[in-house]
């Protein structure tokens, strides 16, 4: 089959590999309906994250079931899937408690930029779908594997509730789903933090009441003033850097909520400063697994659209071109047909 | 009156000073019943948080009223109070939000070991008494109202309720008091970190169902494995150093609680470390205001006995002894009488 492979910075190249097989009997092999380029891909794509040895890119997935292993039960051939960029058993304890993207067997899915994809602990990790759904679900049942997991993660992570006043900190597919996940738990007021035209019209149409041009400490200082000097309830950092995680802590009001989802490139946060923000800090891997029956009904009863993060569509071949228009900003997220 | 006041490192003195008066209208004066010693005060005693003046110690205090402002409405001469080393107005939206400790017109006490003080923001601050209480709730009613409130909110803010786990790192009065608050909020299992024998003791008495001598990785090590391999739901770090921080952080399961409590010196927290440790992080000055009432009632109903932490009492006159028994750990903390 092709595959995606990153060989350094702003190296990517499509390649023959062998298809995937199963290696472990909790194994499946899926078919994949489509792939994209997350907005994570570009830290190694960038070198910000050294790759030490040729990659294969790709974690976020849907699409049929071409075989199990032995000791697979929940999901057969045929069966349209959608699974995690972290793979979980969800039967051990931190599962249980929620936290699937802590499984102790979990593993970080790589190669799913192709068309063919290897998953482990396939039980635990695929969800199912009813039948198979409709191509035009395809680029949101895409989104839910991850960046729609991601900011629904961070929103929940971030306790939204009704009425909560929420920032969010990065116009990429996650921070921009974050502002739809906002609006569908109910928040009065979605305070969308972008310097980018198309980004925040897709924020406003995400549920976005306030756009927000101003960063760091100046950008801070913006969201105080938007509330009345009290800060943000709860505030979506969907960046990862120092800059932008200050700036998410500085605009949330004491006993608000800071979550963090992307990993943190470089960042350090100082205990005796962070104390006296009184803020609750929580993120990490995002639990996608835990949320993935909920947003996949929400998608297929089409009360929700977030496939609308994709706004460029190449054939698997072109990938370069996806990395390129994301790393430049060009694109939101590019979907790959494989 | 005498005041005791901190000249430099470990350079603690009784003067004669003025007697405090009513400054702003909103002000009361108490004549304190007793004073004591804070393990937080041991830091500038130290000489890690550098005083540069002489400064007036001692933030912990309750008391009669000897007199108030004009603009004084809820507390009067004559009636029993206790307040909170941070003064509040106990109207503003972030003390509407429980977090008095951040309030906008928030003050930090000084001045309280001596007979009298000056409280600002009375009405917000202050908590009468129904009756003056007998003198023998004298020195739990001095711990409501720093280490008692601190230890609460160290065990609300790492979220415990019946059934958790705990863990509490710092055996100092306030992780003592963390041990007895995670026993009130019906946590089934409560492991006190201390390699101090009277410590250890009155951990027991408290609620401490388990003792872990082991300090730093070891000490999280040790913790997994007594929850075999998960970690605990609740962790209070009631320390404030880089070591005991991550000692905490890494004694919380994935997706628990860590909570932190005392002013961090010298913490600094790795973003990527900390994300992938898929931990919850609240902690900050206690917000001591939102739980008097309770806390008051808990231990005139005599339900509790945090008081037990006083294992000395000298007079105010021998204050310097008191500060080098509690440095040296040979008391736990120091009552002073005025």
């Amino acid at each position: 089959m092709k595959a995606t492979i990153l060989y350094g910075p702003r190296d990517i190249r499509v390649e023959t590999r062998d298809d995937p097989k199963i290696l472990k009997p909790t194994d499946a092999i899926l078919r994949l309906a489509a792939s994209c380029v997350c907005g994570s891909d570009l830290w190694p794509y960038r070198g910000a994250q050294p790759a030490e040895k040729p990659t294969p890119m790709g974690h976020e997935y849907c699409g049929v079931v071409e075989e199990v292993g032995s000791a697979v039960k929940n999901v057969k051939k045929g069966q349209f899937v959608i699974g995690s960029f972290a793979t979980s058993d969800n039967t051990c304890p931190h599962c249980r408690h929620g936290y699937q993207s802590s499984c102790v067997n979990r593993e970080f899915m790589l190669g799913a930029q192709a068309p063919l994809l290897r998953v482990s602990n396939a039980d635990g990790t695929l969800v199912a779908t009813r039948e198979t759904p409709d191509a035009r679900y395809i680029p949101s049942l895409l989104a839910v594997s991850d960046v729609l997991g991601t900011g629904w993660f961070a929103a929940d992570a971030a306790s939204v509730k009704p009425g909560s006043t929420v920032v969010v900190v990065g116009d990429g597919a996650v921070g921009l789903l974050g502002v739809l996940s906002a609006k569908q738990m109910g928040a009065e007021r979605i305070i969308a933090m972008s310097r980018h035209a198309k980004r925040q019209q897709l924020a406003r149409e995400f549920g976005a009441t306030d756009i927000v041009t101003e960063r760091g400490e100046e950008g801070a200082a913006r969201i105080r003033e938007l509330t009345k000097g009290i800060g943000a309830d709860s505030v979506l950092e969907c960046v990862g850097t120092q800059e932008s995680m200050w700036q998410a802590i500085d605009a949330t009001r004491p006993g608000g909520h800071t979550s963090y989802v992307g990993v943190p490139h470089g960042v350090s946060l100082d205990g005796a400063k962070l104390f006296f923000t009184h803020v609750h800090l929580h993120g990490g891997p995002a639990p996608v697994r835990r949320y993935l029956p909920q947003l996949i009904d929400l998608v297929l009863s089409d009360r929700i659209d977030p496939g609308k993060v994709f706004d460029l569509t190449l054939p698997l071949e072109k990938v370069a071109e996806a990395y390129k228009a994301m790393d430049e900003r060009r694109a939101i997220k590019a979907l790959l047909t494989v």
